[in-house]
């Protein structure tokens, strides 16, 4: 059809990207009728799949301004957005949400990091890297292992290294071979070479990780969800529950308030997510995304307002939506790969799934596979947080089944005791 | 983009018709990873604007073969499609869902009231009318008043007209000029003029109106939501209420095992919605719908499968979803016209209700506006039974703030006694 003429009674909103977060945000805008357009750099993305209103082009300056054309707001599925093309739309009178001056919180770790340290939040100690030397001493000044981010450009743990000594590096950074087991010197110098602005941080002993979101609209209103947990495995989530189980509440509330916080003193509009750690002492933030995230994608069956609804209604500046839950608990797990076999289709593992577990929520983002790739996720309900092992067991299950084609638990057809007996027994 | 090319990894649904039903399937399949591709005759209408794989036409032949290449079902978003181009389709091998030997029953009031008479179903008491005499004959036989249907092409009460004697005729059909007032003996004769295959029925007494919704798969799975009650205004629905308040549950078994067995006996693949009568001697069956229904469309946040991914589900043979409600009560009321006020947009309009109520979920087409026309619905969740007179207050409340701008309850943002505070209170 084209790029299809807005009908004016309603809004547009311009997504730069056309990734998952894209995807579901359309569902979203169907839902509230409005238009989600969005640019894209080839129209197999998961967005452009599922939108008749694509912009062809990269995130570059040309791209940006054909987006915005009629948008009432222009906004985001990924950070990687140069600055100066966003202060360039802003300048032309286009509504950017987030704003760049916030934004950049979320594209620069450094400059979080000392943002947030100048506003007094807790965060782990830190200091930028411009030469090899600056990490061994940081390590001397904070104890190994420390750990070394590549200050912009990272997801999933692309980008972060674990170094246990001066001498040796573990990359999580399994897309690229520069990492694992080579000489602490020789990463870093290799990084600075290539341009990479570098930070060190304490590696954090921590329980756990958390995820606080909000939202927030230029009228200045903010809607929290409750707190979650992200369980993460080699430097990605692998699963998100929700609430956070047994965190206490004055700890949630904390972890809502700095939340509200960063988006009120940051002026965030549109999606708010934090990333904490929880450790004996307290929280630490580790880092901030200003667009749906991972972490929220549990709120589209768990959460009377999903985090896609929200951040649309948030960058239009409508009020915002009770984010109350609809299960006591709510478990989300990513399916990540989903390797091809011989013997059968992604489809039929669909089929498989469903004959199993016709309660699990299945969200695929019709993308090309690749090893640990996000995919796709999958949404477990529970009536009773006592249920919460079984509910976990479920999604893992089912996602691990969408991505290997195998039952963790050798279940079969013709064998299995099945989750759903064991369930009555717990 | 044009139509993208679907990735084979994932199936695609042919949807004949582009209007809301589409639409919201398109959140169903972008959710599932499947490529919705409709049939609709203008680029603007609801689904064509949310869904970039359009094929532009009409339900005819060739409209019909162009959808169907490379889908692996074909599907309807209505029912106005000729048997004959159907089993076109059937013969060259299209899985057309449901078959046309199922679909008439929901296209032909009359090839459906046989059926289920024949069945030994309970129906209201029918004729087929051939002659104006005929009408006059059966009121005589059944008494005054009866209802005169147009056994194909009605919706929305368009197509019924109750005759209160041999007489006069009282118009639902508000589209069409013929109808009210309209001596009966001439109001037959042109109809059977212009074509018009017609029925008569008892005017049934009844206490209101149930639906009763099922999902089948071509698999012989069936699956049934919670019976609901219906609640019309001239001939057309307002809101629909789940679970029907005060159902007994014998009485809510007997409308799903209705429902069921006519799926079953008829072959019914995809969805089928059973319209029914509760009168003070029990179940009759109103009429048939074999797609997802607007009473339906409480499920989207009401259950835990709603009836677009079940529809989905279904059509491609996947295992079916959970039925069960998310909430004790849920209330749907369609908005029905979006009259344009000097004063206020409809996007205005949003905001302020949004403002009112965070809690209500909206639901717009992107339809233009007629009088009555249904543009959009709302949803409202109960946590209690007990809650209902309220959680229908606030549903209807919105639907008509949506139509024409004005709160029926008279609140303004600077008076107003709230419907939260009045819940409190209830
Ligand atoms: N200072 C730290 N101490 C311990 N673990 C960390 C630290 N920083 C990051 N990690 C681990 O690495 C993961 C990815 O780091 P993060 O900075 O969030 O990068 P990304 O941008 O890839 O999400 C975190 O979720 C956490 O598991
Ligand atoms: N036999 C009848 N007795 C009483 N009311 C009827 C009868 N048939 C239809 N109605 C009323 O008219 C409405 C529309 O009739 P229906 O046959 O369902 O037409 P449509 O195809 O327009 O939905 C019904 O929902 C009901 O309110
Ligand atoms: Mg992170
Ligand atoms: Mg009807």
């Amino acid at each position: 059809m084209g790029t299809s003429s807005p009908r004016r009674d309603f809004p547009v909103v311009g997504m730069v990207g056309g990734g998952q977060l894209a995807r579901m945000t359309q569902q979203a805008a169907i839902g509230l009728g409005q238009t989600l357009r969005v640019l894209a750099v080839a129209p197999d993305e998961p967005a452009p799949l599922v939108t008749p209103d694509v912009v062809p082009g990269h995130a570059d300056l040309a791209g940006l301004e054909a987006l915005a054309v009629g948008c009432d707001a222009v906004t985001f599925d990924h950070e990687g957005v140069p600055q100066e093309h966003l202060r360039a739309l802003v300048a032309k009178g286009v509504a950017v949400r987030p704003h760049p001056d916030a934004l950049i919180h979320a594209q620069d770790k450094l400059v979080m990091r000392r943002r947030l340290a100048a506003m007094g939040l807790p965060i782990p100690a830190f200091a930028e890297i411009t030469s090899p030397e600056q990490v061994a001493e940081f390590g001397e000044a904070h104890g190994w292992p420390v750990v070394l981010k590549a200050a912009r450009g990272g997801y999933d743990g692309r980008g972060v290294w674990f170094l246990r000594s001066a001498d040796s590096a573990d990359g999580t950074d399994s897309a690229d071979g520069t990492s694992a087991g080579a000489p602490v010197r020789s990463l870093v110098a290799e990084l600075l070479a290539a341009g990479t602005p570098l930070l060190v941080e304490e590696a954090v002993a921590m329980r756990r990780e958390l995820a606080a979101q909000v939202a927030r609209s230029p009228f200045g209103q903010a809607a929290a969800w409750p707190v979650v947990e992200t369980v993460q495995e080699d430097g990605q989530c692998v699963q998100v529950l929700a609430p956070a189980p047994g965190l206490a509440e004055e700890r949630a509330l904390e972890a809502q308030g700095i939340a509200l916080r960063i988006a009120h003193e940051l002026d965030v509009t549109g999606l708010l997510a934090v990333e904490l750690f929880e450790t004996d002492a307290g929280l630490l933030i580790n880092e901030l995304a200003m667009r749906p995230h991972n972490s929220g994608h549990w709120t589209i069956e768990g959460a009377r307002t999903s985090q896609f609804e929200q951040h649309l209604r948030a960058v239009l500046d409508y009020p915002l939506g009770t984010t109350t839950m609809t299960a006591p608990v709510v478990v989300m797990a990513n399916v990540l790969g989903a390797e091809k076999t011989p013997e059968m289709t992604v489809d039929e593992r669909i089929h498989h799934l469903f004959a199993r577990f016709p309660e699990v929520k299945v969200h695929l983002y019709a993308k090309g596979e690749r090893p640990l790739r996000k995919v796709g996720h999958v949404t477990v309900l529970g009536t009773d947080v006592a249920a919460l092992a079984e509910v976990r067991r479920k999604a893992a299950l089912a996602a691990d089944w969408l991505s290997t084609g195998e039952w963790s638990d050798g279940w079969s057809v013709h064998s299995g005791a099945d989750v759903a007996e064991l369930g009555e027994r717990a």
